[in-house]
């Protein structure tokens, strides 16, 4: 593992020891690197739409925080700005969905990362595409300050 | 009320009450009529992110409900083929959003959906597009159906 | 006529005069005002492409065109920062296309604008939202600095 | 050569002989394979906008024309549905521009394509993302019947 990617595995773990959200969702860490990330999630009864679908939110989420990790993976707390997903095959509960975050392209303060969301069965169920903005500060600026 | 709202407005709790993730989201159907739809969440502490916002996740959700409300109101089930998001400020927690979404465009089986999300000062906070697509069945064919 | 839409309409007449591409993509200007533009173009034999349809690029470029016009109605250097176009309709050759841009959003150095294309019968072919990045300097600096 | 990238090329040839709006901007195909196509088009003096810049639309033509020899090289005939477009820096008189294409997923009638366009230094200025939808018959009928 180089230091890049070491760095990237300690800002994931603690934006997702943050994360309250990511956290309420079940939703865990399997790969993270420099510009990338792996999340897993399980669709849940309380994450299903009115029509018995996994509801479209719950599917950004989940892609939107395997970008979170991703983007913030340079020690630079960096925010979405916008996003971009299609929504190409249905989820169910119960079904394991895996959301591959990559970088695209990135310089100075912005990003463009791609994440695809697949299910169980590996078929890919959404596309989407985020835009990133670095503000101020580093993500792991405050352990860095604890004594 | 016409004709039209009223169904908008069946249609609205029908799918509501199928709606667990929406339900577990704490959302608010505020108002419903034809190709309209607002509504509203109040940010809890299983709602913000590794930098103590608001989840762009959970925004989108909040959006996203409110198109799915605005694009099911004339009884014919419709799904979301993609959106566009764009994070215009942050939110956190305990705000209360507000979603207005309204009808832009629809012919057929396609249409356009653009969703503002304001904040209790009603500054808004982020501006959701949504295109949805009209699959078989009506939303309220069970209903119909039961004796 | 305002001093807003007379400001508007002057930085208007002055970026469209050193608009080659609008210029030779024969577009006229309708209407202007602040945050808003009206557009027409005809599309000519040069504009098909080989399903022998209106070339999608030629009406992202017309609803750019009147976006550009809109943003830039503030008399503060815009430039476009991303744009998202749905294709509903196909244009054909000989047809006079209108784009109707209206500001959607603003604050600061950030805008979200709206743009509807129109055929000749008023039927819209495309929907296009652009975001807006005001940068340094003014639209009309070089006349007004000119003796 | 594989017998797809010998049909890719069949098709592109096709399609751009048609294709006036391409032809009349300059724009060359370097490269073409099944779900992959390379474009070049030199910045004319007719392509510049208001700011003395490329005009986006023109930027967004040669992805979108990138776009459409990718996603009709497989001899169906596909048109754009929709697109989404981040200018990432600006192009200026001069400058050859290159748009490479290359597929993202597809299934069914529908395909998602990714297009970045670099500037001469290879530097990316725009990143272009469309949706295509496959319609009734094939690229290469006419010629086919053509006794």
């Amino acid at each position: 593992m180089t230091e890049d990617d070491q760095q990237a595995r300690a800002c994931a773990e603690h934006m997702y020891a943050a994360d309250q959200a990511s956290q309420s969702l079940g939703m865990q860490i399997e790969k993270v690197g420099a510009g990338f990330a792996r999340l897993t999630m399980k669709v849940r009864p309380d994450m299903v739409n009115g029509h018995k679908l996994c509801h479209g939110g719950v599917i950004f989420t989940l892609a939107d925080s395997a970008f979170a990790i991703a983007c913030n993976s340079y020690n630079l707390c960096t925010v979405a700005a916008s996003a971009e997903v299609s929504f190409l095959k249905s989820a169910f509960e119960g079904e394991i969905l895996t959301a591959d975050a990559r970088e695209r392209w990135r310089e100075g303060r912005n990003g463009i990362y791609d994440i695809s969301v697949a299910n169980g069965d590996g078929v890919v169920i959404a596309e989407f595409r985020g835009k990133s903005r670095t503000i101020q500060g580093a993500v792991l600026e405050n352990e860095e300050n604890t004594p």
